[in-house]
């Protein structure tokens, strides 16, 4: 685990010796008598470096078997305490294979989404059942206009739940009238994500009512709903669907540049450890602040090979538009699903024809610049 | 909701308007015909002032029939986009009646802890099974130990899982074997609470088992299994155990003063509202760098009127030592659970001393300085 340390150089070695101690045995080094827990059990510091820009760069090494083959454990063994003492942030995580075996990772991932909606040789496009307040009705009107101009996928504002003015179980039954209806007309059919959340129990229960209503995934916020729920949803034979991940509350990995775990780490690796096949986080450029740097960072973390693993779909939203949609393309490459809503919805005076615009930008063969 | 903005005089306005749309219809405001959804879904600025310090003290009121029920949509209403920005943290949150009525908070809370204990004038004591590594004979002797000297509550330190080298549920037997041996001799039987994480099937194995072994609660992180996983556990009649909240990634809210929510509303109110009858944070003066302030709010949020939802026991801990007691008492008063480890277990050459001391220490009735 390479962490980051603000402090003074007087201080280093103690604090670095102190994460081995706090994220595991959490007892003072002179009361562990037994030699096999010191020697296998508590963490070891193997490096300390200044690190350019300030700061120390810390890499300690944890025994994997401390990890209960689940992404609890291991967000716990990384930075359970760690995260409630100040300066002490996580840049980058090298896991080993003996641990990664234990996670199945994205169920369909790039190829298996291609093969599901049958775009081979272009980004995918999606777009948002919004605004919150929207009658079941109005939103599934809305699925129809986007479906109709060949939007691949169709999701749920994350804010959707099950509200009185758009109860979840009308809302599935409406957009998938609308995906059905358009797909006659298009003869390709959009894949609908109801976003899900709340007590496991609520959620098992619209899971299924989306599954049996033919949804074509799940749009799941796994910082609020839980890292290993969403794995057990990726890993279920029964479900069978694919899982796009939602941003909403991860924004506390990233609060500053010396608290947290990385955008990589985090919307990258852990999300492909997850089971996410999709993973929606704010571009560069948008009206969130995350930079060039850090959105490839996590395009990459989801592409690259990571055991077997499967690579997951990078999905940059939060205030793409289709002026920027060429810098965007040439900066993600292909193999990225864009997410586009507000203006979308204010480019032209029709959404259908709006979409038809999205698509034929991304049809066009990727320049290279 | 009260935010607190970092940013200039300039931006404030803009800021402040920007999270009445960020948190509910994610959406330009020109782009919203329906004026219904202008007046009812999106939230609304109500004051805004400087605030001592610096930054703005922002009021937004939100329409609480946007939460759907549960807690996962409350955080996902109050910070979920707005956690991917910076400069913006909660400082506090005014819940209205109507929002609280579905929550129905602990099972047990301070008085229900009462009865089951049986201490009913003095702080309870609570002490970890430690350190990670020892196997589950090693840690059912601690807990005999522990148990004999007097102490209420047993918790297994949160890094405890089920290991190879201590199993879940052969760490259930061997120290429910030694409370119950131990209650034979002090007439008084400890709580033992096993720590359960990790996907909620393995939970939900784990969690029988050990109300089957006649385990007296559980201790569970909801910041990593979720905040409404640990509310529907509390709900469950068919449980009907004491939850004890460890705050694991938790920390992730507290990175800096100028993002986050607020350790009152988070450890304090959530809390409640998520069912925990014992919260545990770090107490001030130990490893981690809480102040007295912030853990004295945390306690009069799980103590105060709060709806009908119970109040619940603060559980200080992280370095809490026998010669800091006194002064912690009088910092806490008697509704509080010491949770004490390595220094209760270097105070002397036996632990089952070092309880009776720490047990002697309170039960002297409280010094009010």
């Amino acid at each position: 685990v390479f962490y980051h340390l603000e402090c003074h150089a007087g201080e280093v070695e103690e604090k670095a010796s102190d994460i081995c101690i706090e994220q595991t045995v959490e007892t003072a080094r002179q009361l562990i008598s037994d030699e096999w827990i010191r020697d296998t059990i508590v963490a070891r510091v193997e490096s300390i470096d200044e690190a350019r820009g300030g700061g120390y760069d810390v890499v300690v090494c944890f025994n994997p078997g401390l990890v209960d083959r689940n992404l609890t454990g291991l967000l716990n063994v990384l930075y359970g305490n760690s995260s409630l003492k100040r300066g002490i942030s996580i840049r980058d995580v090298q896991f080993p294979g003996s641990l990664l075996s234990f996670f199945k990772g994205p169920r369909f991932g790039i190829r298996g989404l291609r093969e599901l909606t049958g775009v081979h040789h272009r980004p995918l496009l999606a777009a948002p059942l919004k605004p919150l307040g929207k009658s079941a009705g109005e939103l599934g009107e809305l699925c129809y206009e986007l479906a109709a101009g060949g939007i691949d996928i169709i999701k749920d504002d994350h804010g959707l739940a099950d509200h009185p003015f758009c109860p979840f179980r009308e809302r599935v039954d409406r957009v998938m009238e609308s995906i059905e209806r358009a797909a006659g007309k298009t003869g390709r059919k959009a894949l609908y994500f109801p976003c899900v959340m709340g007590a496991h129990r609520t959620m098992e229960a619209r899971i299924s009512y989306a599954k049996e209503r033919g949804a074509g995934g799940i749009l799941l916020a796994p910082m609020l709903t839980g890292f290993d729920h969403m794995r057990s949803l990726a890993e279920d034979d029964g479900l069978g669907l694919p899982l796009m991940a939602h941003p909403a509350l991860m924004g506390l990995f990233f609060s500053s540049d010396i608290h947290g775990i990385s955008h990589a780490v985090v919307l990258g690796r852990l999300m492909r450890m997850a089971g996410a096949d999709l993973v929606i986080y704010p571009g560069a450029g948008g009206r969130f602040p995350f930079t060039e740097e850090e959105c490839l960072a996590i395009k990459e973390a989801l592409h690259e090979p990571f055991s077997g693993l499967r690579p997951s779909f990078p999905v940059p939203a939060g205030g793409l538009s289709l002026p920027a949609l060429p810098g965007q393309r040439a900066l993600f490459g292909d193999d990225v699903v864009f997410l586009m809503g507000s203006n979308l919805f204010a480019h032209s005076e029709s959404i259908r024809e709006s979409a038809r615009m999205f698509l034929q930008a991304v049809e066009e063969p990727l320049q290279v610049l």
